[in-house]
């Protein structure tokens, strides 16, 4: 049982934890912090937070539980506005879909890794963005990873482990870079192949009219494209080097199905496709 | 109306465009046809078909329509096999995801271009396949180009045209390469990403642990990579040039976004991704 939840940045995500914990009887109060007041005010009003403050060591003060869920570019400065304000048994934990960057952020913020900061990302987001969309059904059946480090206590990693659970999300742990590589593989990368394909697709035809012809098929595989373009832009920098690494990998696959295209090479083709099949078919059964 | 109409490869698209015609009460009779009595067999008990044939030339005798719908790598086969029994005033068309290679096709099998054939495309599919999964509305608001050339009858094409819209879809004409231009990038590449993505994750990790992670956007991302691995290949051969061109003008484009990210232009970075979400929010609106 959470006494006192501070949420930071009440957006989609931590909406959806808000009115989850609260569904199931898990929390008390809930806090929400950030710069904007009305947007704080609309979250009230939409009874997912019992009341706001805009200033973050004000809103931390007293809390047992702090959920920061904002951009990543964003994470630091967090850190370093509730340095000093946090109460002696407060656990920290966070949404950000990379860890490696955030685990630097806390480090320079506090000089070394907190006991009670456990490093955690829901693998729940949509498209959608804002408390508007947020529901407590978002976290049911999902994955929830924490990254904790060595210097992680453990009773620190179970609270947060128990909160999740609580929502109906499945915890696993694992360390921050296995964490890292796994989520440009199958977050980052089709993210920016999707808004790639898109951008190139609006750039070669001015008057959208290529668009008329993009069947369901495309629909869905560019929906991920209208995801927030700050919230991507940060995590491809907090991403970099897996990111970096795992489009270079893509672009030699994808030079090697362009060869077997230009030597008409019908066997290496379909087996691609196949085993691609296969894979999706066994995944997504 | 339709007297007698002929479908070769009765699947999603076949089986489809039968019932819509039926429940539009638009064809008296239709025949199917391929190599397989079974699955005919099949269409029969479903009510798609009336009876089938699976000697071609018998199939097409006394039809007014025809309308083939096999993988573009079978369509020569099937030109070869109905040739020299065509009723006269029969009109055939097709359903082949590229038209460049399918117009070869006909022109070789008939010294030139016949008049009463009208090269089309309904693009309405969906990574389900076979006559199991066929509905009468799949054509619903969908678009079918036809690409009729200058030795194209326009009854011929008015035919066509007509037959398309009493399935309730939006008929488009354009001209070949145009067609295929487009198809290959709101249809071909988008494929060919899905394919390469899932088959270098599954590669990437033995155990396929990496999907675990995979969230809903990688599931709507990937969707197109559970189409059929047959009919992929044809369209990559089908569609080479256009194909090898657009993959290539796309690898040009995800260079330049590694190229920022590797150089930390959050400007950059962040103007495509606004640009790929405008353009992605307004066709889907």
């Amino acid at each position: 049982m959470i006494r006192r939840l501070c949420i930071i940045g009440v957006g989609l995500i931590g909406g959806s934890l808000a009115r989850a914990l609260r569904a199931a009887g898990e929390v008390e109060e809930i806090v929400g912090a950030s710069r904007d007041a009305a947007h704080l005010q609309k979250a009230v009003d939409l009874g997912v937070i019992d009341r706001y403050e805009t200033d973050l060591s004000a809103a931390v003060a007293g809390a047992d539980m702090v959920f920061v869920s904002v951009p990543l570019g964003a994470m630091r400065t967090v850190f370093e506005a509730i340095k000093g304000s946090l109460d002696t048994g407060a656990v920290v934990t966070d949404a950000g879909s990379a860890k490696g960057s955030v685990v630097e952020d806390v480090q320079s913020v506090f000089a070394s890794v907190p006991a009670w900061f456990v490093p955690g990302h829901p693998i729940a987001g949509t498209e959608e963005s804002g408390v508007e969309a947020s529901v407590a059904e978002l976290y049911r059946g999902r994955r929830v990873i924490l990254t904790p480090l060595p210097e992680t206590r453990v009773e620190a990693t179970l609270r947060v482990r128990s909160m999740w659970e609580a929502t109906g999300a499945v915890v696993r742990e694992m360390d921050v870079k296995h964490h890292d590589e796994i989520l440009a593989a199958t977050s980052h990368l089709p993210h920016l192949l999707a808004f790639t394909l898109v951008e190139s697709l609006a750039r070669m035809s001015e008057k959208r009219e290529i668009f008329e012809y993009a069947a369901g098929g495309f629909r869905d595989f560019t929906r991920i494209a209208s995801s927030d373009p700050v919230m991507w832009r940060d995590i491809c920098l907090a991403n970099r080097d897996a990111v970096l690494d795992l489009l270079h990998h893509f672009g030699k696959d994808l030079d090697v199905l362009a060869s077997a295209i230009r030597n008409r090479d019908e066997k290496s083709i379909l087996q691609l496709f196949q085993d691609a099949k296969a894979a999706r078919d066994m995944f997504a059964g």
